[in-house]
């Protein structure tokens, strides 16, 4: 066993937590001992994800939703999914700049996750760095995630409420809606609500809603549609009240929709960590980078078929 | 050994070649002894990838530039892995009528992959499909996907030549190339360049080409910026011949980028069959869906955490 970092990190201490993500970040394994131990003290915060195309202004409303969970005295930990977003460091500097009340307040923590290990890591060590900023006391945990690919929708949906974000004129964002993002959503925003069409948008959504809206009776949670120009702070507390009552509603009326969450949050995590085990054994029984690359070039030569090398090296790691 | 459609399929029967299709999207593990004799009879097809955002015409495009293949003599294989592409039956009516022609055009073989399997089954079931296209005689295999996330990444990475979709306006679009989605591309399209902003557009991308030239030193190839009106043709004969130069420069100029892409290809194949196997394997072990689900509940619970469930159950795999 090899715990350092997690009885600071219980106690709240900055340094041993960014440390610690960090380290999940970097894809080193020995930080499993310590996320065990933590495992333990999670599971109180809840966890907010705010998910949508780049150029939406995410991270704007984001900002605006921490600067009131400020006020009512909660703290919170950001973590940026997102490429484009500023807490990545990958936008403009006036976003930044703007982020930076945030960043020099001991109440928010803002990490951002970048990598994505050789076996899909980037579902997996979210969802570590979670554990740990769940397990560090904070109240709220948001995360920013582009709404697009199994990665991020798998992310989205690992919180408990989710708010899908768009804009007025995106018919793409529409399309991508109904082609599977509607049903992560808990709360739908349209920013920059003072662009043209943002009525239109709006209709479409609320629209989109109602025809499927068989699948909101067992949970009795229809997502709303919300307006908002982040910057102005227009629409921002009624947006901030929707997310808090959808934590009533999941935390109070709803528990089996909470368990439900919860037990597909866990699954996919389970299952992440048990690819990545499974596979870095593989690796290493297959003689590593390089024995794998023999393999590959014997494939590539038609000397072998990759559904035969499979099957031998399935039959070597487990044997029968 | 369970070899049954592959004598079939590659004599190119029609239905033996559907049928096996059908058969790797609906997850049906028999296929694998077919697939290992027609992988000796596979990489021979140019393997072209039409990878954009819903709503830049992708679908009609790939219909235009698959006219050009067939008065050329050539035959085609379409896998359409967008959700919104009329060939995976998503789109509007008149997309699908418009498709109709090569439907019932026999040197043209459409399939749409649609199942994501339990363990990441969409990018492996894509390339065994396009192994039975290869092995059944297609001199074309056109993959038409949204460009985003990691599955479609790795599927459009999976083309010999990857052709990325835009149009004018879509800054996001440009955003998302920007962080990750240049470097597969082969040839970059502005469609529907007639609409306003076109000329930024092209510049934009032609300005990012150029930041990035150093990449293109060890191939040779730079990425062309092509504008193109699919509707009324424009600028298809000049995607096709572009296309075509680029599978020279591949075939005949730059075979180490070719090999280059086929390891790719195939590693990218190798890891994401033993995943499968290996995920499917553990699944057995703790006993299916019933058993997993038990431990999710334990978790869930805070009675186990993750990583130890996981550390146990690696061990009672792989031994040791």
């Amino acid at each position: 066993m090899k715990i350092s970092l997690a009885p600071k990190v219980i106690k709240g201490d900055v340094r041993a937590t960014a440390q610690l993500i960090r380290r999940i970040d970097d894809g080193d394994r020995d930080v499993f001992d310590d996320l065990a131990v933590l495992y333990k003290h999670s599971g109180r915060a809840h966890i907010v994800g705010f998910t949508g195309s780049p150029g939406v202004g995410k991270s704007t409303l984001v900002d605006r939703v921490v600067t009131k969970y400020r006020e009512d005295g909660k703290t919170v930990g950001i973590l940026a999914i997102d490429p484009t977003s500023p807490f990545t460091g990958g936008a403009i500097l006036g976003d930044r700049i703007r982020m930076q009340k945030h960043f020099l307040d001991e109440g928010v923590f803002i990490r951002s996750m970048a990598t994505r290990g050789k076996f899909g890591g980037l579902t997996r060590s979210t969802a570590d760095a979670m554990v740990v900023l769940d397990a560090m006391g904070k109240d709220v945990i948001v995360i920013e995630t582009v709404g697009v690919g199994q990665d991020e929708v798998d992310i989205a949906n690992s919180a408990h409420t989710t708010v899908l974000v768009t804009i007025p004129g995106m018919g793409d964002d529409i399309q991508a809606i109904k082609a599977g993002l509607m049903e992560i959503g808990d709360i739908f925003v349209v920013n920059k609500a003072d662009r043209e069409g943002a009525g239109k948008t709006i209709r479409e959504l609320n629209f989109m809603l109602h025809m499927s809206s068989e699948r909101y009776v067992a949970s009795g949670w229809v997502p709303p549609v919300i307006d908002t120009i982040a910057p102005t702070n227009q629409g921002i507390d009624g947006l901030y009240e929707t997310i808090n009552r959808h934590r009533e509603h999941l935390f109070q009326c709803c528990r089996d929709e909470l368990i439900k969450k919860e037990e597909t949050r866990v699954r996919n995590q389970l299952m992440d960590l048990l690819k990545e085990g499974l596979m870095e054994t593989a690796l290493q029984r297959i003689g590593g980078i390089e024995g794998l690359n023999g393999c590959v070039k014997e494939i590539v030569n038609r000397e072998k078929d990759p559904y035969g090398v499979t099957f031998d090296l399935l039959k070597k790691l487990l044997g029968g």
